[in-house]
């Protein structure tokens, strides 16, 4: 296709058009069926290609997109990059405070998920969740007063993604909270986590009443210790066969963790049974089918971060929102941002809400996606329709889409549904501009108010201008 | 289709066909499609109805079928059992020994899966699991002792259909043995199943040394106590709901039990974690993912036996087989079996194993069938074609097809990649005769030999024969 781009751009004779408009036409015509309707009058040999302009239609990057499609550096580069991903081996290695494992995470600093952006730009849940963490760390002894702190550039912060960190929503890590610490056993990379608080009142939606700080000082002192004392006991936990095997019951690993929590309840559950307070410990992850969810996305991140820093490399390997802005970064980039503005989520609201409620999309949770996981492996998940719309017809050619912008399929993350074809991994910068189709996440929508939570579901894109900015980085690199 | 047969049956006047035939012809021609191939050189209007025989090609039974088919007894008694069957709502409220709860159940008396049989009569598995359980009762001091008792008459043995009952393969319950209680709280009726010992060297296929009936006696002393306690703190907890969200979360809850028992693990964890011996209970059942297959089949049977009992109904309300003999009985025929010689299972042997080594079709897990989940649900478990063959496509048409020969669909047990419709449930005896299609059923491979275990999985049918005894006693009884 962008073979055919270079020959039109450069078709700019007049005279050799003329030439052939005396000949008999055998045609191909790019773009919609009717260009061809007309033509077909005057000869049979018309050929309709269904086409878009690549690029979004912006003829200077579809040139920079024709030179760099192909080009064999990165292609050579892409191949290290998906290796590297496809190969990592992300285990939960420990549980620990942030402070004690996240490198250069001192002082009063703190942690939000996507780009960087100052406290007086932030979304309410995430301005919510930040003054929560700082009076949960005793900075300040009430909302108010971390207001003006944070305000005052007291509190630093910083995103998740700058210290190999991802956290779901408004994605606070502060130095007091426990992690799970993730490590690529082939690399040696370390990713964290904090850790899945539940539904309701909860500070990722920037919930900060006295509720949402009690379990975090529960969480901090009481499970967080009963789990490390268990994995201690039981030794590393590999996360890539459990993601694997939530593929093969109905979970995608981003908005359903149902059966993947079911599966890590049933290795800690028999050595939990034997420590104190393991029962409570229980309770509670019990009664949360997400809390899989942020030991998925500290091994997405695990395994995304092996592939990251390979020059030239055109490979997605991080997909990240603060709720305002929307980032990528790309193996060959760097720690490099390519930002634009957030959208908002297509899907279904719980009762009593509508658009007018929703932030637009947050989270440092579409590194599942970027995995190829969460949206992309929605083939895996048909239930997860009746929570994010759509038929389960709509989650097979969801996954299947995915497959036109992705660099290859992931061995161990199967499809049932596909007849077991591995998920689209390694998404294509220049794929994605090429075909015209956007990395698609499956997410939850939050309340663009602090604290009143999560409010329904459903399907978002990364947008199609941060691809736009990385194509332009790779073209200055690379030609 | 039936109305035609009886067309054609009547048909027998020569004088008439000789004038269809000097008339210029329409034609509709019955079976497969080469039969209007030399009437389509004379006419255009011939039209070819895929058709086969109803009843298996008898002209007797295919007569009796036309006359019952719709009957209105019939019709009527069929409502009024498969809405007793989808109405009933099968709780777990105690698990205790099968002497303590299991009506009738006095003195050296054995339950066995499938209909009756005599022990000389029985299957190899089924032989050994009668020596093994007469050895743990402590009725003989060995396997020789326990052969000789059973073979002089002085062990009872009993279908576990006869006593409210299902039992996995051998299916062998003896008196001091555990057993799940279900409970339909909308007719009170109880069903009864054993625990799942896992896999391996285990009872169910024939296994009796010492490591079997140690693991039997840690079961009773140990698990079900610990269990039974654990049950008392959480009170009664409904099976639908977790066959519900098996469905989702690719289990069928007969070959594929993996999600519903994490289910059921987070279920019972937190409370298991606070008691003596949670911890050594939670590490048994975690290590089985077939742990809650027996609760499934009781479950099952609890809300059949709910639709049992309703004169003139030809609803199917077990299928069971003892290694031997299939049976079936139906809602309308009370006790009755209608048997035929069990079948072989076409599947997936383990390495090493082959057609030579498999015994016929065993065990009263067909309940799950009959319950419409199983073989009939294999679309919302396409994980379950890795373990029996075929393609994820296959486990589809198989739901589908099942819709041929079944009374209703159930509200409760919805296929996710058939858009959420409910499974197909009910067998309807005349439309398995008039469609020609036979229940499918979704099983493991035993080897015929006592205590080598299973061997495969795969795929087989409830044997034609049944049917048609079946539909020869309504008809006496209807007619």
């Amino acid at each position: 296709m962008m073979q055919l781009l270079q020959l039109l751009l450069y078709c700019e004779d007049v005279k050799v058009m003329n030439d052939i408009f005396k000949k008999k036409l055998s045609t191909v015509t790019l773009g919609v069926k009717s260009f061809s309707d007309n033509l077909r009058t005057f000869s049979d040999e018309v050929v309709n290609l269904e086409w878009q302009p690549p690029c979004f239609a912006d003829p200077k990057d579809a040139m920079l997109l024709a030179r760099l499609f192909n080009n064999e550096k990165i292609v050579k580069a892409n191949e290290i990059a998906v290796g590297k991903y496809l190969n990592a081996q992300p285990v939960l290695t420990k549980i620990c405070s942030a402070r004690e494992v996240i490198p250069d995470f001192k002082g009063r600093k703190l942690l939000h998920s996507g780009p960087p952006i100052a406290y007086e730009n932030m979304c309410g849940p995430m301005q919510g969740a930040v003054c929560g963490a700082i009076v949960y760390e005793g900075w300040a002894d009430d909302i108010e007063s971390a207001q003006n702190l944070v305000r005052s550039g007291q509190v630093e912060l910083s995103p998740c993604h700058h210290h190999h960190a991802v956290g779901p929503m408004a994605g606070v890590i502060s130095p007091s909270m426990p992690v799970f610490v993730v490590k690529n056993t082939v690399d040696g990379n370390e990713a964290y986590s904090n850790l899945n608080e539940g539904l309701g009142k909860v500070l990722r939606f920037g919930a900060n009443g006295d509720e949402v700080l009690s379990r975090l000082k529960f969480m901090q002192e009481k499970l967080a210790p009963v789990l490390a004392k268990a994995l201690e006991i039981l030794g590393p936990i590999e996360i890539k066969p459990l993601i694997s095997q939530g593929l093969q019951m109905g979970d995608e690993c981003h908005n359903r963790n149902s059966a993947s929590t079911g599966q890590l309840i049933k290795i800690l559950s028999p050595v939990l049974a034997g420590i104190d307070g393991g029962a409570e410990a229980l309770r509670f992850i019990a009664s949360n089918d997400h809390f899989f969810l942020n030991l998925s996305m500290a091994a997405c991140k695990c395994m995304l971060d092996a592939a990251s820093g390979v020059k030239y490399s055109s490979m997605v390997v991080a997909m990240a929102r603060n709720g305002v802005n929307f980032g990528i970064r790309i193996s060959g980039a760097g720690d490099t941002w390519f930002e634009a503005p957030s959208l908002f989520i297509k899907g279904l609201y719980f009762p009593g809400y509508g658009d007018k409620d929703a932030n637009p999309d947050l989270g440092d949770s579409a590194i599942t996606e970027t995995a190829g996981i969460g949206g992309f492996a929605m083939a895996a998940s048909p239930a997860i329709v009746k929570f994010v719309g759509g038929s389960s017809q709509d989650a097979l050619n969801n996954s299947l889409r995915m497959r036109e912008i992705t660099l290859g399929r992931h061995p161990s993350f199967c499809l049932p549904a596909l007849d077991f074809d591995g998920t689209a991994c390694g998404i294509d910068v220049l794929k994605v501009l090429d075909r015209h189709i956007l990395p698609i996440i499956n997410t939850g929508i939050a309340h663009r108010q602090a604290g009143i939570g999560q409010i329904g579901a459903g399907i978002t894109n990364a947008p199609e201008e941060c691809f736009v900015k990385a194509l332009r980085f790779l073209a200055a690199d690379v030609l």
